[in-house]
């Protein structure tokens, strides 16, 4: 069955492995009049690529996208706009040794149960470096929003048991921590904890948080397309993702009504909200307050440590496994929350603009 | 834009209003040949209905369900199931006072943002009554699933701060209890906090958990569409869960990878997996061990205590919900989890059926 | 696998048998705003009901539609609207006897072999009564086209050799004769060919054409959901259809280019063709003009003379079907025509409002 | 709205423009463990390829495919296969003159009117080039379908005024001329009638049919998703495409009951039709015989003799369209139909697998 695409008006088809040929989306829907190079997309693929600090995976991709359609005179066309990353340092043979084996914590087996036999150079399709594909589409859907005055922020929120302060949160600290952390202080602790996992050969998980601001109210479906429902899934779909929380999530159901209710009230002739435990959504569409959720990521499952595990001709073994690993996959896991986020509120927007009759009207008449 | 369909192949549409003409769903793509009567909905059905037990609202509703096509001499035919639950109890002058005024955490604001105006009558399309005609099509996947050996079971975990002891878990007691939890003494101490919540005139939230046995290994897809993703936009589109967690779920973001991968070992000559951190689904897929998630869900919005808030015509205003609201939704919710999961596992399972090309060519040739 | 759904953005579901509780649709993604009422429904579903002339079957059905849900205060809420029609005339004994027979030109077989088994009664959900469903959905996609200054009028074009006369065409004599032909003297000359059909207990085919005023250039999507594209199926899912055309149809096949492109021209200002070959359609988008299109309806399969089958459990068999039965589909269907064309061409119109970015900004901003 | 996809289960995505980088497909959904290279795919493309004779243009495209993802160790792996034909003969500057102009019974005037502007290069995506990325899809779902003993063979049927005889039918004398006519006599005909209309610098239209052998019965869903509305939606979304019959299509509208009701009999044990009027397909679904189409093409619009238009600014114009045209589409387009039908058939016979509750039991159990 299809699994490769996302979104219904603005819709994305991924593809590729990490060892083949190189991997590649095409974006179908992307509205007219865009400018749009590849520059625009770069610098997002520049957030999630190989090789940016000691805490990353020292494979040196440059992951160069190159614009294949749907874009004329340095705007896009209304027409698939194909987008691809050809692979370049491909050490094929770091793999060939796990061929015959089921790693622990990694799609290898289900892989095999599903398909009878995989692409088992590096993960194949089960990658992380699929989420490449994810960041340049989610680039685009950046850009829309941000035309709209709509700003998706993702940040590390958490590495191992080091969570940021979220009432210090300044994010212009982001960028400068390799951690993508808008925390120094958390930081700093949270690096010395990687060096010290790294030491063991060991790996850790994390939390990626992420703020949606100058979202209009009213966009969401409010059934089973719920802005919220959509977010879980989409952010879900992020190999590694175990945990999806909006607004103070798993806390409120701790929590009595008469704290967590929002109250409403007016500023400047506005309905605001004086509180928002909501995080920005209600009965599935959004309020007009800041959309915030977090999403709990693993610890990475490649490690060389031993380990036991069993063989595709079953027979239990126990294995090591070599190559370059990220110690943990949440600071370049950021970009791709955020592109899957923004990839989602494009959607639901563009979902959106249907739903009354005098909007439809003002549109055609 | 519809939003009011959920799955691909085994598809359903709900429709209806609280203080409508009734609810109730279509249900397209049910497989052929199923035996199928009145009875093996209503049993669903009145695990959700109203008036219970205590800790319930006191409206009372049969929730009696007719079947109005696709079945016939007791067997499904494979065309659309259509289902409705005729509406008898609706006062709805106890509404009315409320047609001008946005209740905290409901979605009043948000659907007069989107659609202009909204049906007021006890929250129309956003009132929990809308998942009737969820449970009465999750009846019926739950019984296409049972024939193929798998069992959706979901319980209440947590009340307010009152969790059970997972150690402890006797599925049985779910049943002997009114708040559905599988062990005695943590629903008597959540009955106590309840009855003190009651008095209080406030209301409180918890945690819905659920295991799905005898999966195969294989279902679902590796990338958007990965069952655990799937799994968490069916369980996030039901009205007040605010977090969902599969396996580990946000633990597993502080631990390391030593501790978080689960070794594959053989018992007799099967492939299993010592531990279940993951909670049975590895890339997406289901790896064959028990599938379990929670989800948070946030306290009943509707409480008797006096709340501020701001009127339709942008006025700030005091208001007291008055009417027969649930103290908790958590144990009404149980079985709307459950038949959510047992769409969605269903789903996928079709889904996975063209995977493979020997699996065509057997089925075909 | 579900296929009772039709459209994206405006959606609706078909479920019902001819001979069961009753035939329904579900209408998702309807614009809020819309005044509604279950007149303007009846009104459509008065077009197709039986027993309006000599030459439609005698079962009485009073087709009388109830709105269940999506309709306040007058006005569409923007949520699933829900139509019922109950059956009242079953008789149910005039078709046991064809039970275990597959009669030639129905979907008997078919049925049988996809599903098992089937609802035997009357067709069952192979019925052209199913077409009710739509007709109820099409009368209020028609009635939001309206509203947008469109408007889409089908017509009897032929009953079995003849035809109206295109040059003499005037679209209010449509309801001036029981054939819905706007062309008396062809009216004239079908109904003496129809009344010695039914004398020799024979059956005859036609077509159906249909008109598209008032559409905005640039509708339609360019590659696979063509307008045309989506027409013709849309139209070709009407059961008894065997040909769509759209502008000179098969006749431009042997036409060459020269003759057959529109020239361009300018009219008042605005751009405008010379002629109309294309039938309003360039490139799968509306080019403005009017669009125009027919429809091949085969003969009633259902005849009363004699014919060999085969029955269930494998004889061949002669059989005589008896019964009420149309001798020619055709005047019922051209309101089901018209109605699937409004489905598509208000949903390809909903589609298109997300096409530029511009049109979005002016939306939101 | 994304509208470049096309099928459920074997979904296809197409990209690219005609003189921009490439065109390409993203085939989703493909079973895994199809035997798969290069040449299976190229030798479908080289029928559609240009300059084959001297009644295609003179363009030489190569139209080399490449497999970017989804093929390991010669076989499908299950993921998305991604194809790409890069454009190598791209004169850009034949078309610049036609930047600000709308050519008569293309696509230039729709393309501004919906997205605001458009790349006029060639057509950019409304160029017939497209086609490429469907035909290398096609391949695909043909060898797929191969495996299942299902063959689908499409021919020229007619050009202009000279049509095969059907009864004289013979598939080996397609290949054996330039064509693709399975009638020596007819295609000698249609040659001569070719030249003289390429002396006029004029163009003309044709038919093509299709015929699909080795069908098991019940294939296709009953109602929206009909076999034959869908491969109605397939063939209608080729460009250029005008009509589309399925067995006696529009000449059905003309018959009476008794000709047209094709009588069920016994052969061997098994059920078979006497004869096939209804081409196949029987209220929607396979009826196990052979399944047979038409569809109509208007003439190439590109001619070199001088017409009349409109500027993009609003002029009115005299322009002679030079470059390298086909004067007729047809043979070219057989190879596209073949595809497009190859891909609605695999989709159908795909959806089919899920009908039957002991059919999913025997898959899992």
């Amino acid at each position: 069955m299809a699994g490769s695409g996302f979104g219904t008006i603005f819709r994305i088809t991924t593809w590729g492995e990490t060892h083949g040929r190189g991997v590649g989306v095409v974006v179908d829907g992307c509205p007219a009049g865009l400018e749009l190079c590849e520059e625009d997309i770069q610098c997002y693929l520049n957030r999630r690529k190989p090789g940016q600090s000691r805490f990353t995976t020292k494979r040196k991709e440059e992951d160069a996208v190159e614009i294949l359609s749907g874009v004329f005179e340095g705007k896009t066309t209304g027409t698939p706009i194909s987008l691809v990353v050809f692979n370049k340092d491909q050490r094929s043979k770091d793999y060939s040794a796990l061929a015959n084996v089921y790693r622990p914590g990694h799609a290898d087996y289900t892989f095999d149960k599903k398909y009878g036999f995989r692409d088992y150079r590096g993960g194949g399709r089960s990658s992380g470096r699929e989420t490449t594909a994810r960041v340049a589409a989610g680039a685009i859907a950046a850009k829309v929003l941000r035309s709209l005055g709509i700003e998706v922020f993702a940040y590390t929120e958490a590495i191992g048991p080091y969570s940021i302060d979220l009432s210090a949160w300044t994010p212009e600290v982001r960028e400068e921590n390799p951690l993508y952390m808008p925390d120094a202080a958390a930081a700093k602790q949270a690096e010395a904890y990687l060096e010290e996992k790294m030491k063991q050969q060991d790996s850790c998980g994390g939390v990626v948080g992420c703020r949606i601001s100058g979202m209009p109210a009213g966009v969401g479906e409010p059934v089973f397309d719920k802005l919220d429902a959509r977010l879980a899934q989409a952010v879900f779909s992020i190999g590694a993702v175990k945990g999806f929380e909006i607004g103070d999530g798993f806390a409120a159901a701790a929590l009595t009504g008469s704290v967590n209710n929002d109250a409403f009230c007016l500023k400047d002739g506005r309905v605001e909200k004086r509180t928002n435990h909501a995080g920005g959504i209600l009965g599935g569409m959004s309020d007009g307050s800041v959309i915030y959720f977090r999403a709990a990521f693993k610890p990475t499952p490649s490690i060389s440590s031993p380990q036991t595990t069993v063989t595709r001709d079953g027979k239990e073994k126990e294995i090591v496994i070599h190559g370059r690993h990220d110690p943990v996959i949440v600071p370049r896991a950021v970009v791709v929350v955020e592109s899957m986020a923004a990839l989602t509120v494009l959607d639901s927007l563009l979902m959106n603009m249907t739903s009354r009759l005098d909007g439809i009207q003002r549109f055609y008449c």
